[in-house]
């Protein structure tokens, strides 16, 4: 019988998906970033629940109040992934015994203003007694049917890109976590990608309406795993031939000796959104949105990064919780 | 400054929505069981999350299947109060490290269990590692907005109701919590109430669609807290005059030397639902709806339990996280 650490997150929910009866008509399919029922012809609501927990998402030096922002935040992003604005949220918080009136209070103010920023409110919260600080967050919101955007629509020959750079996050969790170094400008950046996240609203919902889009999902999981979600979720493969590499990740991996397609490719915390997009369209998308392009979807499925003439694997690995950890080395 | 401790779980929610700016227009106000968006003219999207913790909410013998179960009865169960049937629900689930594939398939199946038994389906999850066992459920329903049943409507002359009667959850929580002991049916069929509840989904539906209750809780915090939270949103007082007793409890309370207004006024961990009714229409809708009768609201904004010749305060007081625990003393 395996123990859990060996299973992984992403095992574990595929179990946990495997004894449920699946509702006919489901307008979204297991294992995509969000959930929906159809309460209208051609309208869904659409759901997310995801909790942020102490040990493994809270890193030294980020706030209660930035660790609740950041569980209402990543709830947005990743109904933003799909073309979808939140427009309200719940929360139900688990306070361990240690925490005092104002460490509430932060949470308060956190959790409104990560929805505030996103031009969503919270209506309502629970609290329980918790070993552990946990700050379990559902996001609602609606749109037309026609207007969601998948993991599974991506087809051989789509362009694929990026809202963003990557690797700053990563950057930042080793400087939080594993205390690394750098000049004081530049940990300051890196540590505020980790501290606060920002989800990518605006672009999500521009990109929705453009109906080019033929794929989408946040990178919260790193950009590695999320082309392996896209790759598996589409039946397709990538060919990458641009990494997008952060300006002030690469300057930390001169600074720390370490490999910059690394930090970017297999990091997590990041709330950029990867989407694929008919190739013509991208001229009229691209105007509209300002998205990096990456590279290619191809119809052999495996997953290749083409630096020069190398051409390398992408493998499927990446932040996940149960292997990785934030607590301290 | 007051710890968590000393603030007690209600005190913890009303700081943190205090700090929360009120969407527009709301529905249903803060601090009621559910939240609610209104997505088009007099139609609403009910949502709620709860989450269970392993140290406070699971008492020892209850099985990770039945836990998992509770979790989505108990949303179910605050839906259910409103007049609102649960369409989906979605999970997070916190998992320790020491838990095993098996354990993981369990969660699982209770999850699709608890919610096809109200004919709802689980959609989708997701797991982070925690220190405890955490399952949170947010339950989403739709509604016409004139259906819906709050805390907040009971007026002077109203009759009060429950579904069901009191005491045999505090009761089954002495025995598997405590180790208080009964005989063996009656041990089974108690502890049965803790380990095993009921969501009073068919009574709730069929009391929105009569139009005459003014006000409506689910008991899982107990009966006098349930009348203390109506009392409290509907600016209103009771005069209970025949207090519910399961008769189980009443053995139990027999053999152990206990008070059984005690066991029945002041436990928690129950899903009857607590109504006030319009005096013009009890008639019609007990024929309907199988209620148990047990006072009237009055003007007057005190909570009077009366025994024979005897008034009793009712006192604000039950199961509260933070106040009370499951762990065996």
């Amino acid at each position: 019988m395996k123990s859990v650490q060996e299973l992984g997150e992403r095992k574990i929910i595929e179990i946990i998906l495997k004894q449920l009866e699946k509702m006919p008509h489901m307008p979204v399919p297991f294992g995509d970033d969000v959930s929906a029922i159809e309460f209208d012809k051609g309208k869904l609501g659409v759901f997310k629940t995801d909790m942020l927990v102490g040990k493994t998402d809270i890193p030294p030096k980020m706030s209660l109040w930035q660790a609740a922002r950041k569980a209402v935040v990543m709830n947005i992003s990743d109904l933003a992934a799909k073309g979808v604005k939140t427009t309200a949220l719940l929360t139900a918080v688990g306070v361990p015994r240690d925490l005092n009136q104002e460490n509430i209070e932060q949470i308060g103010k956190g959790l409104n203003a990560g929805a505030r920023e996103y031009g969503a409110y919270v209506l309502g919260g629970d609290t329980s007694e918790a070993s552990d600080i946990i700050i379990s967050c559902a996001a609602f919101g609606i749109t037309r049917k026609d207007r969601l955007m998948l993991r599974s629509g991506a087809r051989a020959g789509d362009i694929v890109a990026v809202t963003g750079f990557f690797g700053n996050s990563s950057a930042g969790l080793k400087i939080l976590v594993q205390g690394l170094s750098a000049p004081l400008k530049l940990r300051k950046t890196l540590a505020e990608s980790v501290l606060m996240p920002h989800a990518r609203l605006k672009e999500g919902l521009s990109l929705a309406q453009t109906g080019a889009v033929t794929a989408s999902i946040d990178s919260s999981d790193g950009l590695a795993w999320s082309l392996h979600e896209i790759a598996r979720a589409s039946q397709v493969g990538f060919m990458i031939d641009r990494l997008p590499i952060g300006h002030e990740a690469r300057q930390f991996a001169n600074v720390n000796n370490l490999d910059p397609t690394e930090l970017s490719l297999y990091g997590g915390e990041e709330y950029e959104l990867m989407v694929t997009v008919k190739q013509a369209f991208w001229e009229k998308v691209s105007r509209n949105v300002s998205l990096v392009r990456i590279g290619r979807v191809t119809r052999k499925k495996n997953l290749v990064l083409k630096m020069g003439k190398r051409e390398l694997p992408i493998e499927p690995r990446g932040w996940e919780h149960f292997k990785t950890s934030l607590q301290k080395a």
